[in-house]
């Protein structure tokens, strides 16, 4: 008998289960609160699972994280070792972060919110020396599957398009950067610069300051915009609002914060020139997530090799 | 002498002559209000000019507007018949109207006016079900150089894309629809209908109600949405606004006018469904348009057929 656990909190399991029960015909499908044989297990599936969910199970293939991100699931100091850990990287998901990314590039391109607030006063007003997209450079910090599409789309809509990896990568119409020599450096070159990093010890905080105080002035499209759809725990808040009372970052767009759901108090949620949206830049549908994870399921037991397996040096 | 005559109001006229002067060496470039001789004008560009401004010249071997739209030349009752009418289509100003054109679905599509409004509350809401771009259907009123533009980079985000023409027509991808009884069809299966056609006797008041009643409920995006970037002929604007505030219509993004600029009276500046922007949606940059059609000229001179010659007929 072949089983699956799933470890999930902070959503409800049982839709969960449902699909998945669906998607794997005559599988098991268990919850890690439920009573289980640990040694039928060989696949579990997890958002944000409890600590040690997974330590005990003898016969563990895989681990699939439910979304795009696997830091969730390193925070799990007894995270089985050498098991693989799949993240999620489904067209659709991948497809809906392209859309927030490319849409807040052109809002910045065509100054959405400075019209916004003409129409507010009732007044005709054009801004002169529109740029067009080429005049622009979106920076991507983050170059997979995700930073791929989006840079191909962007390049489409006629922006220049620049992008970061940690190690060295080549990207056929992006002008590539890497390390943290070329950080500073994409930064410099970046009128919109798009984080859609993982979160890992190296990436941390890595939204700061200095980084901004590389940026160009931009003054085409009213200063430098910073766009988050990585994880909150990239960002320095603190930093991001003393660049923009400075004039440093002209705008800022944030779908991620380091604490979510962000705090009624933080004063990004009335700031002028900063865009809060409630982590909803890529949310693939449940059912779509179970169909990708199910289907990587049945591919590896048919003797296939899983895709997108993290690299744990790495974090992702 | 070869001679150049700018018939332009609503504008300065002067830099235009500069950079006609600069793009056309050896040539003269004269205003309509100066002195000259009318046997020697050989070409003239226009924008809005002054009726009769090309009635009696001897010699004119065409016509070109200044803007992409040549309804403004057509006012006109003393246009001389028989001499070759044409429109500016450079790369710049499609590239910015498919810009406009894709932005304003995308915010359709990810609810940016109600993500603002969460945003203005200090609400952290995610709507649920959000539709990815493939489940909408945008609809193209008028599929010439910047229709076809504008399927093309909305079909790359991922949109379903209808389009319209007076004639039949067939582009790749792109579902079309043709003639009066083709234009209640393809409302029929637009979620978003976006207006990119010429204002002619045809099509004056044909964004009204009868058009609305036929689009459908369109719930994922919150109601149908209307994007009018041609011109303010074209809506009814009265109709526009009892749509919204029925329910018909879910929402407008207005770049042109019955009357322009917008008056302050108009209802439309401050109703919480309507984006007004200045007509601004592809302002081609006087630069570019003016080696566009400069280039035009030469090429003419050098025996090569004219490119977006107008037919007088349809008006486009």
């Amino acid at each position: 008998m072949t089983t699956l656990l799933l470890g999930i909190t902070a959503w409800d399991p049982e839709p969960w289960r449902t699909r998945f029960q669906n998607a794997l015909p005559g599988w098991t499908v268990v919850l890690d609160t439920e009573a289980y044989d640990p040694a039928a297990i060989s696949y579990a599936a997890a958002w944000k699972q409890r600590e040690g969910a997974f330590s005990a199970l003898p016969n563990l293939k895989a681990i699939f994280s439910l979304g795009a991100g696997v830091d969730h699931l390193f925070k799990d100091k007894k995270l089985p070792d050498g098991v693989p850990i799949v993240r999620v990287v489904d067209p659709d998901l991948t497809t809906r972060m392209s859309e927030y990314v490319v849409m807040h590039c052109l809002m910045a391109l065509r100054r959405v919110r400075v019209y916004d607030r003409f129409q507010r006063e009732r007044s005709w007003t054009d801004l002169r020396d529109q740029p067009q997209a080429s005049d622009i450079r979106v920076g991507l910090l983050g170059t997979g599957q995700l930073g791929q599409d989006a840079a191909m789309k962007l390049g489409v809509m006629g922006f220049k398009v620049a992008g970061w990896s940690r190690r060295p990568k080549e990207i056929a119409g992006v002008e590539m950067f890497h390390g943290d020599e070329g950080l500073a450096a994409i930064a410099a070159v970046s009128d919109i610069l798009v984080a859609i990093l993982p979160l890992t010890p190296d990436t941390a905080g890595f939204l700061n300051a200095g980084l901004f105080n590389h940026m160009p002035k931009a003054e085409a499209i009213g200063g430098p915009v910073l766009i988050n759809v990585g994880r909150g725990g990239l960002q320095v808040e603190a930093d991001i609002l003393a660049a923009l009372d400075s004039g440093k970052l002209g705008a800022a767009v944030l779908d991620v914060f380091e604490t979510e759901p962000l705090p009624a108090t933080s004063p990004l949620w009335l700031h002028p020139k900063v865009t809060v949206t409630p982590h909803n830049s890529a949310i693939s549908s449940p059912p779509a997530i179970a169909a990708y994870v199910a289907g990587q399921i049945l591919a590896a037991e048919r003797g296939e090799p899983l895709t997108n397996v993290v690299d744990p040096k790495h974090g992702y």
